[in-house]
């Protein structure tokens, strides 16, 4: 088996002390080990001035809302649900949902997101927009987790909704139609305490149980749905997931900004991980998901970007600066969460996460790493590479992107898409939505 | 005299309404309007699928402090000043200065920032350093505002001092030097409440008057700031500028976190004006600038990039974005401060701080301008080209940059910059700094 030794002066493994040497890849993807020379044999693939990162994991997207940035920007959040989500979100069919992945997907691609996990809700009553969302993601090379959403709550749009059986049974079936697939895999996502019913999360919890899968769910976003918690149940929404016996190993919990001590400690007893969107959190004025209080407690945490419409922007990198800065105005403290801290959690924390051996340039692992330009202005002087890479890294500075030992993004350029072509169909997109809201 | 007509179908003029049209700019660098179609006579410069938007306006930055990136990240405050400022920046001769301006200047060129407000305070007792700015900003074509800062306490490093006549003479000399340089200025700048003394401060109002300049102060940036105040003279930092004398329209104060509602009244009466670093305030765990408390009033706010060991970034437009994410997170609220009004800090606010003709897109005011390409993967859909621009564009969609109408930015390159020079200069001095640091 052909081996590439892709050359660089500084290889930042999980310890995030740059080396010098060579990262070994295999034909299969598969990462053999960084060594200080190539092997006899070996192909090398010389890097020069560029350090070689491991590629970042979306935990957290939605990526038809691409589609509707700009239309649901600064307005509280159930205004922004109205007017932009559910107003623009609502008809989307596989032709649109394919063109917002890519829209999505190429972005990530392009700013170092090697892994995305698509949290997808735009069922349209079948699998044709799933499918679509599926095929962007294997047209443009990227590994993607899709947290196929079961929603039933009569408040969203109907295209969102399903009944209990129609989500289990085509959940599986997309499951065993991409089984063979090595870059795709689908997982379970009762979509939210106001979303899906209980009998739907039950399901979904069963179907995580069955697959041995992380379960994704949104949790206390907004202060109200911690309100509502109380109103309904007369405890918090973790108390209420704890008490229905839908908090385990497996729970990834999205957002979890509004709860109480006595809820993290039962995230942390239950092994359950947290899904982190700095910037959505910003953005949507959501309030602060308290990162030092989980990472504190030993909880796995990932970073997201969410979706296209509560963010805008569509990289883990990005999340990472945005994390550290967060932590630290939340604290006024500036030493409240490090460069180093960040940049593990938008790689390592997001492959824990969503059970994936990526995120780490390590024996074992897959292959998935971006190549960083040392000379470029933004990552200058070098001092230390990791505090550079998540503060003062702009996307000009990456040059490469490999997913499973491939590469995808070259000079800056996603190398399956025709960007041109999908510049048009959007600009014509957008035309129609304008001439016809 | 030759007219250059900039054709674009969208121009971005105050109102921030694109406008297809031309941009018409004369041989002096000066707009002369915005028409829909060009004069006979006029030069055409065709920019298709590109919007022209108003360059960003830094209204305060260390460009010495590039040169620190990494040094002292994620560390409190007065540690980072300790171990990465005063430790790095205390040494720093005239060819280390030329250096870090080069850099911070050339990236804030690149992501669309036109003019610098660059507070400068390693003066070596002496020009030199000061000059060693200037010449960077010239020679990249940069429009630079040298804030010289007016620093006499004795805990700070022997380089950053000068006795009240040097700093006086010395800022009167320099003015004088430039006065004939359309791109070049000078405003003073006594450093703050506990970098400068009263009779320094005094001083530098005094110029100020004399100059009808802008007269720069950093202001309550740390909460324990305002506690020195109010042990010192028993009120509040801003009451005390202002039983002084010391307030007036002419004031720009910096950063102005930890200020109480009265001194937010007295700031807004005496017609004083804000510069805003939100991502440093971040970055440093600051606190939060009240920026919708001043907006309210009527406060002129202008957005900084701050130093760039205290942020890391040197973009304008990242900062507009930073504006608005803080003060909605802060206030938990989607709508808090919009794209609009944030991506008008960042120009015209900061152009009415420092009193410069630039920042707008309109007959009689300087040509600085960046154009847009609108099919880059982070312009799209165009919904709505403001909140793009503020919220999802990355660096890679700045294709060109004017100067008064002259190009600096080229395909993402700064033409008057030799950019592997630059590196090997920045590597080289990395190493002398590890070497013995």
């Amino acid at each position: 088996m052909v081996v590439h030794a892709h050359r660089s002066e500084a290889i930042l493994g999980p310890d995030l002390v740059p080396v010098s040497g060579v990262l070994r890849v295999d034909d299969s993807g598969v990462i053999r080990g960084i060594a200080p020379h190539p092997e006899p044999g070996d192909e090398i693939i010389d890097h020069p001035d560029c350090a070689l990162i491991p590629g970042g994991v979306n935990v957290h997207n939605h990526s038809f809302q691409a589609l509707l940035r700009g239309l649901g920007d600064d307005l509280p959040f159930l205004e922004w649900r109205a007017r932009g989500l559910y107003r623009y979100g609502a008809h989307l069919g596989p032709d649109e949902v394919y063109l917002g992945a890519l829209l999505a997907f190429a972005e990530m691609l392009r700013s170092g997101t090697t892994t995305v996990c698509d949290f997808f809700y735009v069922h349209a009553d079948g699998l044709d927009n799933d499918r679509a969302v599926l095929r962007a993601a294997k047209d443009l090379g990227i590994r993607c987790v899709l947290a196929r959403t079961m929603y039933d709550w009569d408040g969203a749009p109907l295209s969102f909704r399903e009944t209990i059986d129609d989500a289990v049974t085509r959940s599986q079936q997309l499951r065993s139609e991409i089984a063979d697939d090595p870059l795709l895999s689908l997982q379970p996502a009762p979509h939210s305490l106001h979303g899906a019913s209980s009998p739907m999360i039950e399901a979904g919890v069963a179907l995580a149980k069955d697959w041995h899968s992380p379960c994704h769910t949104h949790i206390a976003e907004e202060s109200y749905q911690r309100q509502e918690a109380l109103d309904q149940w007369g405890i918090g929404p973790v108390e209420h997931l704890e008490h229905q016996g839908w908090l385990n190993e497996r729970s990834v919990l999205v957002h979890a900004i509004w709860l109480e001590k006595n809820e993290l400690d039962a995230i942390a007893k239950a092994g359950a991980s947290i899904a982190h969107c700095p910037a959505s959190n910003m953005f949507l004025g959501d309030g602060v998901t308290p990162v030092n209080a989980y990472l504190n407690r030993g909880v796995t945490v990932g970073l997201g970007t969410d979706g296209g419409c509560t963010n805008s922007r569509h990289s883990v990198y990005d999340e990472a600066r945005s994390c550290s800065m967060l932590a630290k105005v939340d604290a006024c403290d500036g030493a409240a969460l490090s460069a180093e801290t960040a940049f593990t959690l938008a790689t390592i924390g997001g492959a824990d996460l969503l059970q994936l051996p990526t995120g780490r340039l390590e024996a074992g692992y897959q292959a998935d790493f971006s190549v960083i330009r040392l000379d470029d202005l933004s990552m200058q002087p070098v001092h230390n590479l990791a505090k550079n890479i998540v503060h003062s890294m702009t996307e000009r500075a990456i040059a490469e992107v490999y997913v499973a030992g491939r590469r995808v993004v070259a000079d800056g350029h996603v190398l399956h898409l025709d960007a041109h072509w999908l510049s048009l169909e959007l600009k014509a997109l957008a035309g129609r939505w304008r001439a016809a809201p």
